[in-house]
């Protein structure tokens, strides 16, 4: 107990912040092409076995996660915008970590939307404020495991105000069997399913190989299976960002 | 005019169809990824410097679009997609030529949805019954111009009833001025631009060479563009079904 709140003594306030940047289009899932700031929060209570943001996860790199007060990260959004309202994606880790309910409600001030991207194990009062949220549960590929009860939790936070989408990333036939039972548990929700990248970025690479080819053939794959399955009421997109830049970051 | 009155006398009536394909992804615009059945007309009042689908467009071709009923239309629909409903896709050529209003009545009463994507440049009272309105106007690459009391007609025809979106083609630096100048002036409309594929096939090939760095880095460009003149309402998309499948026809 006295080392917690020792910890929590020195550590400074605000929010965990691993990079701000922007404006780029969002590559991926409902708001694809859609001129976006990314506020990219540190730190995330899951280690999926493909994660393709490590250094917004891993806790080798706190050090590199700015603490920022809501109105430091405003600031720096509002710059990089020009002050003109966009799109500011919330993402990470999972950015529900982080208090982030009175940074929406500075944005909608100025009117900027507000999406967050979460795996749905935290559920948070402010979800209610976002204007779309993207549920992204992990599939079994990532070796990690779905709170069904949490996940309903994060739905009940929502309480249907933001546009609230399913994504779903899928590297073979067990992600896939994983995605449609979700997206049959949840069919009011919009489903986006996205093949995977198998060739990462290391958690210290800011520019790593990326295996276009393989994500194109893993897309294809996909798309056979959705529409062999006629399940048309799924979306099949890529990371488009993938596709145009590999896996450089801050674009 | 008896010459017209005879070639009117011995075409066979029914909608003249190019191809009717899918499902597979709609690679474009708002719909993209989402699984769809292509039915693809044959003819057109415009001839785009870099048309992509001269095969449905260019009269050489008429012998090979086949009039069929509206029957005979749906009834390869529900095969193609196994009977379950699913996204239809109305394209051309400029398919406001054909009368399509009884294919979308008999469509909907399966529960099947219907996208027409035209240049606006006919306005037919159907467009209402739409669940999705593509609106094309061609830019000056296109050597192209556009009728704008035709277009009005359109979105008077359409009463607001289907999703309207403006689609938007852009080469270059004329092109990209004058997508500005046509969502200026309909700014309740959302807005897709798309880099043009400078290798479109040419009417024979069914597989032509397609160059992908090139189309990519137009895509690079469109999004620099954007994002530099800070016009966040825009989004900007590829078109995918070229970055997967090049300039194949049919998928």
């Amino acid at each position: 107990m006295g080392g917690v709140q020792a910890v929590s003594a020195v550590e400074p306030p605000g929010i965990r912040i691993s990079e701000i940047f922007g404006p780029t289009i969002q590559g991926e899932g409902v708001l694809i092409g859609q001129p976006t700031v990314f506020v990219r929060t540190g730190g995330c209570d899951y280690r999926c076995a493909w994660c393709d943001s490590l250094h917004a996860v891993d806790s080798r790199f706190r050090d590199d996660w700015r603490p920022m007060s809501i109105e430091q990260i405003w600031a720096q959004v509002r710059v990089l915008s020009g002050g003109e309202p966009l799109m500011v994606s919330l993402s990470g880790g999972n950015p529900a970590i982080q208090p982030l309910g009175d940074l929406i409600a500075r944005g909608h001030q100025d009117g900027y939307r507000f999406a967050l991207e979460t795996q749905g194990s935290m559920a948070r009062d402010w979800f209610s404020m976002l204007d779309v949220l993207v549920l992204s549960p992990k599939p079994p590929s990532s070796r990690m495991s779905v709170d069904r009860a949490q996940f309903e939790a994060c739905l009940d936070a929502a309480q249907g105000k933001p546009l609230t989408v399913l994504k779903l990333v899928v590297f073979g036939d067990a992600d896939y069997d994983f995605a449609r039972d979700v997206a049959a548990r949840y069919p009011h929700l919009p489903t986006y399913l996205q093949p995977g990248n198998h060739t990462p970025p290391s958690a210290d690479a800011v520019d790593g190989p990326v295996d276009i080819d393989g994500v194109m053939q893993r897309m294809e794959w996909l798309v056979d299976k959705v529409t062999q399955d006629r399940w048309f009421q799924a979306r099949v997109l890529p990371q488009l960002h993938v596709l145009l830049w590999g896996n450089k970051r801050g674009v």
